[in-house]
Parts: C-alpha cells; sequence; structure tokens
C-alpha cells in the first residue's frame, strides 16, 4: 500500500517517503510506533507483583536468582552502608560535569509559591511541596547507565524528597555497578535496592522489610518495567509514576546545509539504542540522501553494536517535505521523544513546533548532549506521549497545594455567589456553612 | 480492635479516638479510606469501553438509552450550534463572578519559559505549549454541576487547547442542562459531548464520528468514570488522565476558639456530597464535642440530602489531639483532598502541611468557597492521593517540551564530557555524533 521506495542501490536502505503523496490512511501508517502488545506482557508481570506484595524480600531474592543469576545476601541497602566506590578521574570529572549542569537546569525550574486576590480579602495560593517517598528506576542488563541515575536522582534531591530508592538490577557478584553509585551517593540518594525488572518496580511500590514504600515510581525500563508501573498505578499499592514508556526515537529535520555525516551519526545514536528504535528523517529539498545512505552504511560498520543498530534501521524511514512549515507540522503529528533541527536559523522554527519531548536546537546540538550533559532530562515521553506528557522535571518529584484565606470581609464579596451556586446544585450544607457564618441563615 | 468511642448519649454519633492512644495498627486503620474493588468495576467498564471503539456514536446512543433512558438524536455538537441558554440574572451573575476568580487564579498559573544557560555556549530552555484536544467529564445525574464545568474549562482555554470536548449526561429530553451550557459556553468549550458514565469516557479517548479523539481526559466522575479513565490510559487509546479518584473528603482541624457551629457546618457540606464521602475533625483540646454532635444533630434535620448525610457520618470520625504539630502530623498522614484549619494563627500551620488538595485557612474560609468561586480548583487528590498529585491546574493542560542550543564553542566544552560518559555506558554512535562535529574523529 505505502509507496515507499529505498535509496537506489543500497542494501539496508532506508525507506522515503514523499510527504505530499501519502493519503491520510497512508500517512497514519507512517505516524504510527510498532505495536506493543502490552496485554500479554501485562499477564507475564500480574504474577511477579502480587507475588512480591505477598513475599517481601524473599520474593524479590527468589526472581533475582532466577531472572538475573545472582543471589543476593540484602535486598536493599542504606547507602551510607555501601563503600565509596573507586574510579578514575576522567570518569568521575565527565559526571561531575553533568551533574553540575543538570543541577543547574533543574534548580531554575523552582518556582515561588503563586499569590494572588482573586476579590477583596479573597487570598489564593499555590506552593510546592517534595513528594515524600520516590522510586526510582535505572536499568541495567548489558549496559551501565549512570546517567540514569544523575537524571533522576538530581531533581529529587532538589525537590527535597526525603526518601529516595534507587533501584538497578545487580551484578553478578551481587554488588552494584560503581559509577552508578558514585552517582547515587553524589545526588543524594538515601537507599539502594538491588534488583531490576517488575520485582524491582513492586518493591518500591508495595514496600518490603529492607525496601520502603515509595508515593511515586520514575524512570525508563523494558517493557516488563512499563508493565509493572502500568500495573501498579492502578492498584491498591496507591502510587503514580512519571509516564508511560515505549521505545527511544528521534527526528531529525535537516535541510540542504545540514553536514550528512553529522545527520547520520545523530540517527545513528538513536539506532544504537536498542532494535525497537525508531529513527525518522525529515529532508527538506537538497539534502542528498544518497550521500547520507553511504555515511550510514560506513559509520555503521565500525560500531561495536552495529547489528542492533541495523534492526533499527530497518523500520525507520525519511519522509521528503518541500517546506520548513511542513517538516514542523509532520514532527508535531510524529511527536518524538527527541527532535533535533538540523537547518539553518533554527530557533526561528520553535514557536511552530508543540509536541516533542527535547528540542535540539542547529548544527551544533547533537541528541548524546541531552542524552548526558547540557543539563536537560533525558527521561522523555515516547511513543507519541509526547503530545500530551511532559519529560521528567522537578516538577515530577513535586505536587502543589492549593490555598485559599478568606478575611470576614472576603467571605462577605464572596459568599453571596458561593451561596447561589450551591442552591443552584442542590447542596444547602455547602450554603449553611458560609451563611451561618455570616448570620444570615 | 479499634478503641473508638462515641460521644455519651448521642444517637448518630460519630466515633472519637484518641491518637495518643492508638497502636501504629490501630492508626494505620483509622487512616484508610473505605475500600474500591476497582477489579470488579474494571469488568463491568471494559466491555462499554470496547463496543464504543468499534461502533462509535451508535453505541454511545445505545448506552446512553440502556442506562441513561435518553434517546439520543445527535450525540457530541459544536457548541456553536447549541441555543444560548436562558437563565436569570442572579444565577449569571453567581456563575460570572466565580468565572472570574478562577479565571484570575489560574491565569497567575501561566509560566515564562525557563533559559539558563549551564555552561558558556550551553543554553538549555523549558517551554510550555498546549495540550491540543481534552476531553472535560461534567458529572451530572441527580444534581446539576455547572462548578465543574467552570474549574475544568476555564484553564484549559486559558493554557491554548484548541478543541475542548466537554461530556455531561443529558437531561430527559436529550438537551443538555442550560447552567451547564452557560458556564461551557463562557468559558470556551468548542464540543458538548451528551453522554456520561464509562461510554463518555470512551467517545472522548478513541474519538467517534462526531466526538474528536482527545489527547487528555479531566475532571471527577464515578467510579464507572474513574474505571473508563484508568483502564484507557493504559491501553492503545494513547491517552492520559488528570488523576485518579475516590469519594470525596474533608478533614477539619479545629480549636478551642472554633464556632462549633461553624465546624458542624463545614463536616456536613462534605457529608452531604455522597454516602461514601468521609469526613475527619481533628479536634484540639478544649473542642467541645458534646455540643458539636448537637449542631451536626439540629442541622442535619433540616438538610434536604440529611439521608446521605447521615450515612457518610457512619464512617466518619473525630481524633483527638493534644498539640498543633500533632494535628499536623496526623492531617500529612492522612493527606486530605480538602483541609480546613479552624485554628487561631492558622496561617502559621502551613511550613509544617505537605499532603492536601487544597487548604482553607483560618475562620472564615468554609471548604464551599473553594468548591465554587474563590478561584482554586476544585478537582483534587482524594483517598490519599494527596501525597503525590496535585489537583488540577494549568498544568494540567499543558505539557513542557526542553530545548538545548548550542553554539560550536559550547559543544566545545561540553563534548568531552559526553564523549567520555557515552564510552562508559558503551554507546559508541553517542559519542561519534559529537566527535565527529568537533573534528576529532
Amino acid at each position: 500500500m505505502l509507496q515507499a521506495h529505498a535509496i537506489a542501490g543500497m542494501s539496508q536502505a532506508l525507506k522515503v517517503y514523499d510527504v505530499d503523496t501519502l493519503s491520510p490512511t497512508e500517512l497514519k501508517a507512517v505516524l504510527a510506533r510498532p505495536r506493543i502488545d502490552f496485554s500479554s506482557i501485562l499477564g507475564t508481570v500480574a504474577p511477579i507483583v502480587e507475588e512480591v506484595r505477598k513475599g517481601g524480600d524473599d520474593a524479590v531474592k527468589h526472581f533475582t536468582e532466577n531472572f538475573d543469576r545472582v543471589s543476593l545476601t540484602s535486598v536493599c541497602d542504606r547507602i551510607e552502608d555501601l563503600p565509596e566506590p573507586s574510579l578514575p578521574p576522567e570518569v568521575t570529572d565527565a559526571f561531575d560535569t553533568a551533574y553540575a549542569n543538570i543541577k543547574t537546569f533543574h534548580e531554575a525550574q523552582m518556582t515561588s509559591p503563586i499569590e494572588v486576590e482573586t476579590m477583596p480579602g479573597v487570598r489564593c495560593r499555590r506552593v510546592s511541596r517534595p513528594i515524600g517517598a520516590v522510586g526510582l528506576y535505572v536499568p541495567g542488563g548489558t549496559a551501565v547507565l549512570p546517567s540514569s541515575a544523575l537524571m533522576l536522582s538530581v531533581p529529587a534531591k532538589i525537590a527535597g524528597c526525603a526518601t529516595i530508592v534507587l533501584a538497578t538490577p545487580p551484578r553478578a557478584d551481587g554488588s552494584i555497578t560503581p559509577e552508578v553509585l558514585y552517582c547515587a551517593k553524589k545526588a543524594g540518594v538515601t537507599h539502594i535496592l538491588k534488583a531490576g525488572g517488575a520485582q524491582a518496580v513492586a518493591a518500591m511500590a508495595w514496600g518490603t522489610a529492607s525496601c520502603p514504600k515509595v508515593d511515586k515510581i520514575m524512570g525508563p525500563g523494558n517493557q516488563y518495567v512499563t508493565a509493572a508501573k502500568m500495573l501498579l498505578q492502578n492498584s491498591e499499592a496507591m502510587i503514580a509514576i512519571d509516564m508511560p514508556a515505549g521505545p527511544s526515537e528521534v527526528l531529525v529535520i535537516a535541510d540542504a546545509g545540514a553536514n550528512v555525516a553529522h545527520v547520520a551519526a545523530d540517527l545513528l545514536s538513536q539506532a544504537e539504542h536498542g532494535p525497537d528504535s525508531q529513527v525518522v528523517l525529515v529532508a527538506l529539498p537538497g539534502v542528498d540522501l544518497n550521500a547520507l545512505q553511504r555515511e550510514l552504511e560506513q559509520q555503521c560498520e565500525t560500531l561495536p553494536r552495529s547489528e542492533t543498530t541495523l534492526k533499527a534501521l530497518t523500520h525507520s524511514y525519511v519522509v521528503k517535505v518541500s517546506s520548513l512549515e511542513e517538516a514542523c507540522k509532520f514532527s508535531n503529528m510524529y511527536a518524538p521523544e527527541h527532535l533535533i533541527v538540523n537547518v539553518e536559523n533554527a530557533e526561528e522554527l520553535l514557536p511552530q513546533l508543540d509536541n516533542a519531548g527535547s528540542i535540539f536546537m542547529g548544527r551544533w546540538t547533537p541528541e548524546s548532549v541531552g542524552d548526558y550533559a547540557s543539563g536537560t532530562n533525558h527521561v522523555l515521553p515516547t511513543y507519541g506521549y509526547a503530545r500530551m506528557y511532559s519529560g521528567v522535571s522537578l516538577d515530577t518529584f513535586q505536587k502543589k497545594m492549593t490555598v485559599q484565606s478568606l478575611t470576614f470581609e472576603g467571605l462577605q464579596n464572596l459568599g453571596p455567589a458561593v451561596a447561589k451556586m450551591a442552591e443552584i446544585e442542590g447542596l444547602d450544607a455547602h450554603r449553611r456553612a458560609v451563611t451561618l457564618r455570616l448570620g444570615i441563615d
């Protein structure tokens, strides 16, 4: 059905669509993400979540032994009980730079209370409070992801959360990756849960003998982690989550002036995340797609994760557009997690961009700077959820309370409207709480 | 087990606990809300949601006929096609006052973009964008709730949402309550969906021929509405919701100086919402509980909804505390939707109050002012969710995007840390997106 055509003569060629020739149905198919069948994953995850509710630490040990082949002596440790990790200075320097920038950007998100007198004597405010206990999920497995530890624990600490549990799969010997531990200690995490997967999410949601029960769980994760979060947010565990998560994705808008080697590198840096990553290039007139294809192939050859990367490229594509306006329109419909705007005068496009997790502006802003150290958060809405979700921020770790304070005069001014509306809604006790105070009942 | 004792000699007496004598287990039982069995409700709601996905407007008509005994000719109308309702001026005046105050307080929540240079040449921003299409649920049934129409549509309009669908159950003749229509027109709603219950939520989530598909659904509702929202937020409909919802509740902190007639009126104004409403009084020394009981009984006698109110009082209670500090501690553990602080120098307690949806400060601030017209939003977290959720606000109708813009110098400054972290995480294409640009690969 879809009129995609490969770039001529290339073996691993990206599919190419011309946006002007797509029918509404074809456009919808191009915009759709690979479907995730959550019902079967939820079926796998539900018994794990239930076992951890009943069995606590023992159940977590059991699943960690079964799934990760790691035998734990303790499940959750207070961070002060874990030894300071030893790392080369060039490593800690890089983390320290990232830490400082993330801290600067998230501290800038602190807000003063809002205060307004809506009528004489009627004072309304909105104030922030930290969420008491939060659970941060930092994926592990084959990769080591200290960057996610920083992205989650730095804003949690700035918000003032009293209990900050960081969960991450242990290494084969049951210990925590030293890079993750370094970042956790630096940022102010209070507890380390040495587990991954649905069992880690469940332990934080229900609480165990060693792991504090948390109020909200945030952080990226595979489909089992996501399913556990989704299941638990609708359960009696009474937790909130940051957002649903899907595979990572990037959309690059490039014009004729974009260096195709840079464009290829940006596309590959997303593709290497996993075989289900999605990579989209929105190409303005003049982008040399043959040269791009050559760059992709050449750069891919020398990548350690080239197999993963090639798999991701099979369901990725190029969309040709004829104007910047059309590019923005397509990007807004796709709602990418990461949006790289590699065009001249990139800044001028910002007012037209509505739906994206994080935007990387101009020629010198590859996505990887935001993944690690520019200061913005890398936990972002994927899968089209950028239409209605924000990425993780200081707000993720706070809630806001409203406060109203009326003087007697304020109640005199406002009371009649309140009494009338209560009367309309048939709520007489509501009316009387006003009229009794005003002595007019 | 629990050592509650009724106030002597009263028939409908509130249970009274002394916080100092409660064991941790007893305390937990007192704090717990009446349990809602969502699994059985989800089982009822799931087929309705699925029918509406498949059958669209016809399915909505079918369920509206079955459940509400109303035969609809059209399901969803553009608001400009509905006639201006005719209402007495004292009614529209009350709505206009509420509208103005809600608008003032929610406009004050508009934020400027955050902008910070985290390193020389590394500029990070956070900007707001409206959510494109939102669905507002305004409950109907026996009561008429124009106040909820204002609470949801005013911030949606301020946020700049392009499509604002308001769903509310129709009257017997298939029309919309004129009070709700007046508020919807005034605030800038674009579509009216004449349906309630799970079928209305599903129609907005999936979209139908007449009803636009929305990105997020907000608003209070009964357990079927809540279950449909919970189900759909985990579904392929790809919607967000404002928050989970449970029965409405108030906690009043009162001292010896509080007028017991006012305290009783405040407790009753919450109790009259529904038989499952919960009402808690935290009483400091010197509160005359016998006088309070008499007031409750006398005031209740003349209430039109006295039967509902009495039912709610059966699972409500008084907790005696010996200090303001203890009162705040109990309130924070309970995390009430509404918190009335009826004590001398109430304002001094604010720094100690962490978990509440909305706070009503001092002697002259009954909860009903916030339900209608002070300016704060009345769609608030219940059931203990005030620990981690905020009430509806301007934020509910927006999402935030982060934006980073690096100059070449910025990339030179930041690049080495990014390249090192990418190396640690084994993501070579991430590293190369930086080093290629810097010409050091």
